[in-house]
């Protein structure tokens, strides 16, 4: 049995039109609309043919759906929820992408009338890209999703949204939403954070020329403009959103770089081998566990 | 013409024997010796028929070749130099592939014999992977390599090397060694020593699992481990031998990385999203001058 037969997804970029997609290639009996805020992307996605209705107002978008998945940044989730409140129809399940979940449900309750089920989510799993142009259907393939559900929430919609994600190819995880944070904190926002920062300090070098950053890119700088080229929004939301645990895992990495340079300035090559030797192992179990392309460099082309 | 006719390389792991596969794949007719301070990769690259002749001796390896590349970690160089001095052919040209180029012409000058040509070189262009396996003959192809003569090198030793490295689909920079190592500090060795430290950072945490890091590395994480998986004795010898250049990065990194923090404290979504706008156009000059896959995600596999 299909977990839905009619979704609404509000926001159509990279997240939201590749659910559609996903949706499309797996469950092609399910009816799709969507909406998003930018007349220019709700134009794109109707040509695109990713939904089989794209709306002019939220409200219309969600009317006959069953359930609703908003796919806008984290600091537009309130918003998104308060401009469909009025047009949901009861029994809807509605849940989220955000990458942050620490206060989702309870702003989401805020807003959305009493009768409504909220299971927030956070896919881990996405491109540098985004935009509907940029979605495609196998993004979640045997990516983890996350479920960040309370006591409050019906289990029915718990169950629900597994299977509709299982069904995307996804592997489902239902966790505490501030462990989520503390947990995405490190596997994503600090990764992010730390990608900006060097290639803000790679462009702002006077001794080295940012032509010369560029050419000289292979030699590693290159793997972190991938992540720092992502978008400046949902980024921005995502360390508002997440400012104490980003904090603390930063603190954390400031210590280990200190250790790092003692040892640099004070020629500890045992020290800087035994921490180069440990590294080796953590990749090895991404790749393992399907996390990562075995291919050398990622799998990039060289010709 | 070509460039050399017998060439040797002391060093058979990955930039050595990539070397071999390209000089085969673009010069076929110039004859290839190795040697390599490891009897199981001598035994491999002879297996893997790379080399014409892999010998048992450094010095066999270099008596009729005129060109000698060490392709040994940075810490090995004088010693490699040392082992063949005595065998070296009058006029043979030496280089070397080493990633820190400061003082690797006065230390091969004191080791080698006069009459040999010097001219030290990096070509910028690696994998995560090392040894006589993990090489390739395209390794080099529109990457850049770096050569760093002085004024009393003689001028044909430069004028070959450029042409050999060309050969190889390489395009050829002269700089000032102390320039370079300032350059490689910013594109590369801090990328390395960065990727080190959050890797291992994550590994250490105590909240967070390691099965969740790796679980949950898809948003981000995972690409910094790849650089962290490569080869500890090469990377710590780069540490040691470029420690002056970077540490002054690191210093301006840890600046800017103060700075986002205080951004995130106060709330300052400006300072945030003003940064993330302007890190996107590096990546863009990035790929429109083939430095890196223009695919999204590095053109890793999704299936
Ligand atoms: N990108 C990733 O790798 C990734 C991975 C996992 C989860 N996520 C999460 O997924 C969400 C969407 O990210 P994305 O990468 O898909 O972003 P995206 O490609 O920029 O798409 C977001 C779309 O939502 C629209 N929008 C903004 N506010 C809206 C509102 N109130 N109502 C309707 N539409 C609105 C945006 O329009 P405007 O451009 O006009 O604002 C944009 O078209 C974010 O919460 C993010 O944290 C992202
Ligand atoms: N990997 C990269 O991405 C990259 C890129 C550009 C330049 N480089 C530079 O290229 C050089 C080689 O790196 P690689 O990645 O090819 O390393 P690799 O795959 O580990 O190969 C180096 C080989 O040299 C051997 N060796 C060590 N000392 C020697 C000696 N005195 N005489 C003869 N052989 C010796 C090693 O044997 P043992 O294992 O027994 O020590 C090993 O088989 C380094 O200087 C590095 O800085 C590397």
């Amino acid at each position: 049995m299909l977990p839905f037969s009619r979704i609404s997804i509000i926001g159509l970029g990279l997240i939201g039109s590749s659910i559609a997609r996903a949706v499309r290639a797996h469950m092609p009996t399910v009816g799709i609309t969507g909406y998003d805020a930018d007349p220019a992307v709700r134009e794109r996605a109707a040509e695109l043919g990713i939904a089989d209705d794209v709306t002019d107002t939220p409200g219309a978008a969600v009317t006959d759906a069953d359930m609703v998945m908003l796919c806008v940044p984290v600091g537009a989730m309130r918003e998104a929820g308060e401009a469909i409140a009025a047009d949901l129809a009861d029994g809807v399940v509605v849940s989220d992408v955000g990458s942050v979940k620490g206060s989702i449900l309870d702003d989401l309750r805020a807003v959305l009338p009493p009768g409504v089920a909220i299971v927030p989510g956070h896919p881990v799993a996405g491109t540098e890209n985004s935009g509907p142009d940029a979605g495609f259907a196998q993004l979640f393939h045997n990516r983890w999703c996350i479920l960040t559900p309370d006591e409050r929430t019906e289990a029915f919609a718990v169950e629900r949204l597994s299977a509709f994600w299982s069904r995307l190819g996804a592997n489902v995880e239902v966790m505490d939403p501030k462990h989520h944070d503390l947990v995405l904190a490190v596997t994503s926002h600090l990764p992010h954070l730390i990608a900006y920062t060097i290639v803000g300090t790679a462009s702002d070098m006077e001794s080295v020329t940012r032509s010369e950053v560029i050419k000289y890119s292979a030699g590693g700088f290159r793997d972190f403009t991938r992540i720092a080229a992502s978008d400046p929004t949902m980024w921005r939301d995502v360390f508002l959103a997440n400012k104490e645990a980003v904090l603390e895992m930063l603190q954390r990495f400031t210590e280990d770089m200190t250790a790092l340079q003692r040892a640099i300035r004070w020629d500890d090559g045992d020290a800087l081998f035994n921490l180069f030797s440990r590294t080796r192992a953590i990749r090895r179990s991404i790749i393992d566990q399907g996390q990562d392309d075995a291919r050398p460099d990622f799998g990039r082309a060289h010709d």
